[in-house]
């Protein structure tokens, strides 16, 4: 798992390089606390407004207030707060309101000595937030993710939808944070192996998920109204991360680095006071498909 | 103290009118369970790029989560869980970089009957949040605040002060919001005259406390990229709010409304990855301000 998204890390911020004409920083980091992590962030190039790919393993004793936000680890023997996690986690926001915001994590949780059933478990995903929506890019990035579940028994291409959708929702916005993709988490199927094959086929379509829709979005022509809505979805996006986000969460009361815990909010994003679409407005119809989730791949 | 409230309202509307020579949106809004508000924003107006002041007037029955984030009530008898709210709660966000952010916050909560000593409280404080630092701006507001404390035996600057800069703090990010003021919870003292006396002593003075230092730097001469740290300032702001405010937690928890409760909220933000101040510039000169707090009366 180490080793895979450190490889994934690489390959995905080759391809964003070439995108966006221009060069990450990266920040290789330790944790007092045991292990570390490497943040690469892109920022203010061509295409992407900010765009940071992170890598971490890290690993020590949880606190306890830590251990609960967590999840798993649920047969655990006593009360073992030895931990070991890795995964990669990005987020990428484009400069163009009509290409979307696209998030994925996968990552890899052990506690105690990892060996026992219950102790160890993967969880990941991967989701796609538009400011405006084609009903094409949603599709494409379903249908990508339900190939690579397909492929695997363990995996569940409607379960995990599902999970997505009541995970990334914002319950005093009423919406969705985008139109979905796939969720899960505690995973620990039949065997690591069998789990951890899943994990690293769907980890690597991640770019042929994404890039189709990009590519064709990136370049579209927009006006300044159709930014600031951009700038007011990314505000929700905010909301979701800093109210919710069990991840953001559970960095923020272990200590971790915090600029590579936060890298994943906007470069910039907007609150107008009692903002709202006008009927059959392309802002109306995301905010619909935010309301009511869609069975993009009628499964 | 309803009364209150609402004439406060009306005289820190007119002042910010005549001022942003503009007028306010006005939402008056009621609670399915019990009660409601009246709010009044401003929008990018001449010297305000986002203002709101809201009054409110809430009752019902608590959601247990809710009855344990809101404090106070410790003595009661049995499980009580009714309750009754009244406050005013405002955050001024003007356009210039050197003119700080300002928030005030007055309010009365009882639990139960409201009759029995620990079943009715008062909380409230006013703080400020340069993004550049002027001495003089935060001695004159802290001094307005203490000599009204000063007026009222219940009251002690120094302890509100304190209690200010601890409770305005943001611990991931080792800073305080701003430069501080006067922060009071559960104040109980020996009678309610006695408590509401000095609430309202404080929240008259508002506009003594903050007007002065409006008028001294709304009109100064800034440059892009001292806008931009108004910007990555107001991000902070947002984190603060939305990880950390109890107001906006309880909020969140009691189906309060929706667009009042995160009115406080900037009209727009930013986050730079790993922005880092210079030595010797007037951003890292506030920095410290803000990691250190500062007996900014030497008292």
């Amino acid at each position: 798992m180490v080793e895979m998204v450190h490889l994934l890390q690489d390959r995905i911020c080759e391809a964003i390089s070439d995108i966006d004409e221009t060069n990450y920083r990266e920040d290789e980091w330790t944790r007092e606390e045991g292990g570390g992590g490497r943040s690469r962030v892109f920022s203010e190039g061509k295409v992407f407004e900010k765009a940071g790919v992170n890598v971490s393993v890290v690993y020590g004793t949880l606190r306890p207030e830590a251990a609960e936000k967590m999840g798993g680890g649920h047969q655990l023997e006593g009360n073992d707060l030895d931990f070991f996690a890795t995964g990669i986690s990005l987020v990428l926001h484009p400069n163009n309101p009509m290409a979307p915001t696209v998030h994925a994590n996968y990552r890899y949780f052990e506690r105690g000595s990892g060996e026992i059933e219950g102790s160890w478990w993967f969880g990941g995903g991967a989701d796609l937030t538009p400011s405006y929506l084609f009903e094409e890019d949603a599709i494409h990035f379903h249908k990508v993710h339900k190939e690579a579940c397909d492929r695997h028994s363990i995996a569940d291409y409607r379960h995990f939808k599902e999970w997505c959708d009541s995970y990334f929702h914002i319950p005093h916005r009423n919406e969705g944070r985008g139109v979905g993709g796939i969720f899960f988490d505690d995973m620990h199927g039949s065997t690591k192996l069998e789990c951890f094959e899943f994990v690293e086929d769907c980890a690597n379509q991640f770019l042929a998920a994404y890039l189709p829709i990009l590519e064709r979005r990136k370049d579209l022509p927009y006006t300044s109204n159709q930014k600031a809505w951009q700038q007011m979805r990314r505000g929700r996006y905010v909301e979701f991360n800093l109210v919710y986000d069990r991840g953001t969460k559970f960095g923020l009361t272990t200590n971790g680095r915090i600029e590579s815990i936060l890298m994943s909010l906007p470069l910039t994003a907007r609150w107008e006071y009692c903002h709202e679409v006008e009927v059959g407005t392309e802002e109306e119809r995301l905010l619909k498909v935010l309301q009511e989730p869609v069975n993009w791949l009628g499964v």
